[in-house]
């Protein structure tokens, strides 16, 4: 029984994106398929706890946008590691509303599937929404992001004592020679470092882990 | 409305194997991820049509390889193409009973998973099925196959002229130059030329595509 066999399932890296009462949220995701082409279906796994998830669920419309391999990790880690309920995460990111209302983020993108809800599935923490495509293009040629390419390329360009992802949830990493522990999305791969905390997005340098918001949209592996 | 967008969704390739009265089958299928981690579970989009759906609604119990990127295509054809109904596709396979009863198979497979079904939800031609994984495992260390691997890598492999993949169901392929037309399995990539036939599984040089069983496991692009 050695865990690794669920580490070689393969996926991409995907930014889900709702509407809600006018306001726009999105977070990275990992389990996407597409379940029928005639029409043309896809089926995402959202965490109840996601502020995504309420919204989908109030609007029942979402997009997919299809990320680059080139994607960088402060994009990434801005939709797989903040909370809607405390940032904008759309505010300095290029998007359009596409036919059903809901967000379309370009950025980073190179291809996006906009949805509407036909039915969700309760299973424990997660739901698997099912939805219709009503729009799809593609943006861009660049390859696409896997989960592979993520963890393995990305991580060769971090030093060796940069915390390798695992599959639980944010927890400490190995030794940094620079601080004493980071966390990291086990989604996204994004370092949280308490002794920089993250002023970008309002977190003095000094906030432990465990004081940020718990609300926040990070999308467990799910 | 592109609809290479489609194709920029990443996937692994999986053998689902199910079991029905002691008989085994199983299919090639990608639309596969995991959907909680406490319980593990995982969903798969199945064709209704196909033999492994009616084994796992009967016996609610199935496995998935995780295949490696070296399984050749004489091997993924055989569960992608062929349908159980017509031949034991266990025969020459190594493979082993799981816990469950539902056989695990071993060939060119990286890891495996091995599944009760939990709760299943109803896609149009498709069915999800989300199970608990009840046993798993590694296998060997080669990378797992990914459909990008299988259809870009393996395409390079073969000559020029050599039909390329598509998302929509077989068709005739552009002109080999040995060849009036083949078929491609839009899953797994098997080629049928009717000028060959399929002598292996009893199918006589210059059987039309049409005349092949229609009632066969190809799992279509879902």
């Amino acid at each position: 029984m050695n865990k690794e066999a669920f580490r070689k399932i393969s996926y991409g890296l995907y930014l889900v994106s709702s509407v809600k009462d006018g306001k726009f949220n999105g977070q990275i995701a990992n389990s996407m398929f597409q379940v029928t082409s005639e029409p043309s279906t896809i089926a995402v796994s959202i965490n109840k706890e996601n502020l995504t998830h309420a919204y989908i669920l109030a609007s029942r419309v979402f997009s997919v946008s299809i990320l680059s391999e080139e994607a960088p990790m402060n994009f990434i880690g801005l939709f797989g590691f903040k909370s809607g309920r405390d940032v904008d995460k759309f505010k300095d990111v290029k998007y359009r509303i596409g036919k059903t209302g809901a967000p379309i983020v370009l950025d980073h993108a190179v291809a996006y599937l906009e949805v509407k809800l036909i039915k969700e599935m309760e299973c424990g923490s997660h739901t698997i929404f099912v939805g219709e495509v009503v729009d799809y293009d593609n943006i861009r040629n660049d390859p696409p992001m896997t989960y592979s390419y993520y963890h393995t390329v990305r991580k060769g360009k971090s030093p060796k004592t940069a915390p390798t992802y695992q599959q639980e949830e944010p927890q400490a990493a190995a030794a940094a020679p620079t601080t004493a522990a980071s966390y990291v999305c086990s989604v996204c791969g994004y370092v949280y470092n308490p002794a920089v905390g993250d002023p970008e997005h309002g977190v003095p340098a000094g906030t432990p882990f465990e004081d940020l918001p718990d609300d926040n949209d990070l999308e467990g592996d799910p």
